[in-house]
């Protein structure tokens, strides 16, 4: 109960302050010749201090895998691995372990749990997308060689990249630091985020990914609709507010005649307003989606809060933070969309006598 | 796999026009006297041929229980139930027997599947969720009396409700045909259907779902996050293109100084953006949400498509359709909502010792 | 959560005196032509009042399909079915209404849920397996078709088949009321079972399972140990009380010189103590296991009991019960067996790339 | 999937010859004050090396937990730990690289996964059990303090502990090397195990476990009878055979007149054939149960058997290996039987309004 994927599943535990994050990944088929610089490579993807424009924390978060694989291979039982903390500064958080900041956990893990972790986030930090990177970059390994995934930086604050996907080359995506792959709109967009740093601030955005080459028939009817899934793996990131997919929002606005996609004779449809899914199933034209990232909480400002007896008290973040978290988010989605459809393509292989 | 529920699961069945829907609704607590004219209720305002802009097939949708309530109550044992199909008009559907309908599920069925349920949408009809109905309608007694979870079109098409929702008054969502609660605005929406109608035309559009007084401390840390339950659950329903909570796709242009909500000193917040959830944890602050809807895909004009073999031919949907899925989509909103509340409700009540 | 299987799932519902049983099976594969006439058959083996040995209860005991099945071939969406209550003479169990009944789940039913339906065993009635006979009986359908799973009544309280099953023709199984295909056992047992009848008493006996021809590789190497699948699935039949494969309780006493199954060159072994499964998982050898059932505990003599202030009452069983249930419980194994091998032999599909 | 538990889960990994075993405890409640060297003491009690008729192997078997305890107590997140290997010899088992091992896993494995980790057993080894006894442990400390959980080792071969376990002080369980709580007992058989030993051989034998106060209610009625979900744990330890509870094999050959347990007044029994469980649920008498274990497969004399290919070989096991396995299989078994008891014991929270 609570892991990610239904047959093929990653359980997780780590804390921002702990010792270790790590997982199992159960079910993984055996005998996968596996790359795991392909998995340390979105591990560094999605690790801090890359750029000027994430925070300046350093951590080499590589990952140790425990079992599992044998001679380069899987074996077909049960992945362990762990990636240690380092450089945990607890100290930058001895003044708010009292107060509960403005839009983060705090509150509701002490309500909850009746119990903080108070040297930072806790269980709620979004550290724990490491696991899923590694996860996601194994699964991803188990699809179709042909199938792509790729995803992006679509805004950043008010600032859109207006091309639309099909005429951006995802190669230049991790050209510039804010890994949005048109180059004009990637340098308005650092600029933004640059001047959001200095005043302490922080933005949001939304994250574009476009699934190509994925094989027909992925998905399942009710309860595991190929975008519920995606949904779902998605709005379990830490900072997410959205999710849309094919025509999503802008679709709600349409009529029927406009927005039916019409077969052409190979079964390819001249439009893609369906976003590559129907009834829950591809249908082999690309699948996309669209998540919404709000501004992370943690901003170097004093802000009013309180404290666990309802104290005025005022925060203000010190440490070392993303002032935008799109761009190590783009290998977060990138790698949690492939471990979601590596475990509906094993589960439809099993569909048919 | 592939139940609705972490805990209190649902499981289904039925097809558009098989002999009937159902489901088993397992673990739900013993000793609850339930409310069954609550849930026929729910199913009527559910039901095609309500009024002049949904549907004109009739069905009467009696939900009959098989199993687990003894005397009123609950038994604590599983709850079986079925709704029978009436009025089945198979005929209606000969003409599209061999065609693939334009963004129907016809084409990805058969090809996952290698076979077809050609006498209509079969398990892809959106009347399963008649099933979650019901089983949603059993769920909310679960939940504190206090709870409300209220649901309404806040737009159709390019008519928007413009009120904020606390302006709004919800004992009047079902005083109109199309289930929004501002008078004004429903009598533009339902114009609006009527016209689309005319044509033969099919819209889209968006719901909003409200919950009050939901108890802190609902929802999972890391893959039962509050909002990635609701949004698997939305996005399974047929037409759910987009989610969004608290600010959403909004708060993806916005800074943290301007996103974060400060506290009050009863730990309630002064602004809501976060949509009454904090790492995934009820917060005590309502909990809302958006759903977008697609316009649906049966028009009741011409289309260009193509057969089973890639031949074209041309489909004209005939039959008995909704205009605007919206207003019956209402109470399967809000319904669903209902039952992922309580299932998380029931498991936190364990997260403590 | 308290389904049966993992991938090919089943729920269930009923109670025995409510309107009807039922169940889901989930993720059953599309294609399969069904043989529902194979499936009424299990039925009838099961159902009471087939011979002067069992209970003279009289249900027809037909299955309903609901959906899932369309023109004799499943299409891959969950298989609703539905078997109805008939004769249900809740007048039988005035008398016990009030007390709790030795060595039933009155008193623990009680207990858990606060409430008792006292109309009979309610949901611990073993009409339950009604469901399991369904579900086994198609789960059946999806092995290889040279799988052959035997189940017979190997003892009768003191009265052993002693014959090892090697030397046993199963087509004589069912050429006999009491289903042990030893002719000159069969007699006895039915003997003795008569006579326990006449003394309104009851009786235990013992079911042994062969299962040939499955393939190598069924099984899980931690937590679905093939044995401990079949161990779950057994041991959940309401009277059972002992499960062993193999060598089992026998083997125990043994040293691993004499235990050792020493392979022969294409690999099947010499010996078969280990009862076809090494590590959990299959080994190509015959796989066989016994069930223990202890007497039922209706007996049709007066007992002391309590009642639900802790008074002292007499209760006497009336209505019509089996004096001893092993000649019904052999399609039980049987189905439930299947059941259990068809879930493993799908996901076994998935463990290798 | 796959994994101990239904609620409170356990996920496990490890391989004998790898780096580490370990796992992870999903929904463990928060603010558990956690004894950590009662969790070290029973993994001290399954190490090997502890006494002269076990293993010689040295392994220091010491669990790092890694999250979900903070300051001595559970966080309510999940609980990670580790226990390194250490001491492999992998060359001890150069020898049988190529050969499979008569009665061990190395043919199913190689067969279901097409790689076999021939250092050893690899997956199959029952090293895993140490997982099991981390989790189990730390699970008991979820049960109320009165539950007493004892297992004792009650035969070797053809040795038997003829006492009843109402005669047995399990304080004297560890007393001895063998952990049979019977002093005269326990000197026959560890005499036994010592010549066993001489001979390079092994020997079987069966645990028994008692557990006293468990709180009426605990287990489900279908599929998820706590005999059940205990079988179904204990047949997946290594070397388990069977399993039976209360009367077990014994009671199958009995009358309903006298298995049947008659109430006294406080609703406790007379006689306790039952095993403390009606209809899949306890009673509050003791709940016992045995397994049944065979002698472990690897003898240190030459076996005929075959490599990979189908060609003769002579296998001879080295190393260093337990003549019998069942002293260091009892806190594995009561381990195991907390794991599942904690995790019935919550569900029951939710089994009522």
């Amino acid at each position: 109960m609570f892991n990610l994927g239904n047959f093929l599943t990653l359980s997780t535990f780590g804390e921002s302050h702990g010792i270790a994050y790590g997982g199992i990944i159960n079910n993984f088929p055996a005998g996968l010749e596996v790359d795991l610089d392909a998995v340390q490579h979105q591990l560094d993807r999605r690790k801090p201090g890359q750029s000027a424009i994430v925070t300046q924390r350093k951590e080499s978060d590589t990952v140790k895998f425990l079992s599992g694989i044998f001679e380069g291979k899987t074996t077909g039982t049960p992945i362990g691995f762990t990636i240690e903390n380092e450089n945990q500064k607890s100290k930058d958080y001895d003044h708010i372990s009292q107060a509960y900041r403005p839009s983060h956990a705090d509150f509701t893990y002490d309500q909850k749990f009746g119990i903080r972790d108070y040297r930072g986030g806790g269980k709620s930090s979004a550290r724990e997308t490491v696991n899923w990177v590694v996860a996601g970059s194994l699964a991803k390994q188990l699809l179709p060689e042909n199938v792509e995934i790729n995803a992006y930086v679509s805004s950043v604050g008010e600032i859109f990249c207006e091309k639309p996907y099909q005429d951006l080359d995802f190669s230049k995506t991790d050209s510039n630091d804010v890994r949005c792959p048109d180059a004009e709109t990637a340098e308005k967009m650092i600029a933004r985020i640059k001047e959001i740093k200095k005043e302490g601030n922080t933005i949001g955005g939304t994250i574009t990914c476009v699934i190509k080459n994925l094989p027909v028939g992925i998905g399942e009817p009710v309860f595991g609709k190929l975008q519920a899934e995606l949904a779902k793996a998605m709005m379990n990131i830490n900072a997410a507010k959205g999710f849309e997919y094919g025509s999503g929002f802008c679709g709600a606005k349409m009529t029927g005649k406009d927005h039916n996609d019409l077969f052409n004779q190979d079964f390819s449809t001249k439009t893609n307003l369906s976003g590559g899914i129907q009834g829950g199933i591809s249908n082999g034209m690309d699948v996309y989606f669209r998540v919404a990232f709000k501004p992370i909480a943690t901003i170097l400002r004093p802000q009013e809060s309180v404290d666990k007896d309802g104290n005025s008290v005022t925060v203000e973040g010190k440490g070392r933070h993303d002032p935008c978290v799109l761009p190590r988010a783009v290998p977060i989605v990138e790698n949690l969309a492939a471990f979601v459809l590596a475990d509906l393509f094993l589960i439809n292989r099993l569909r048919r006598i």
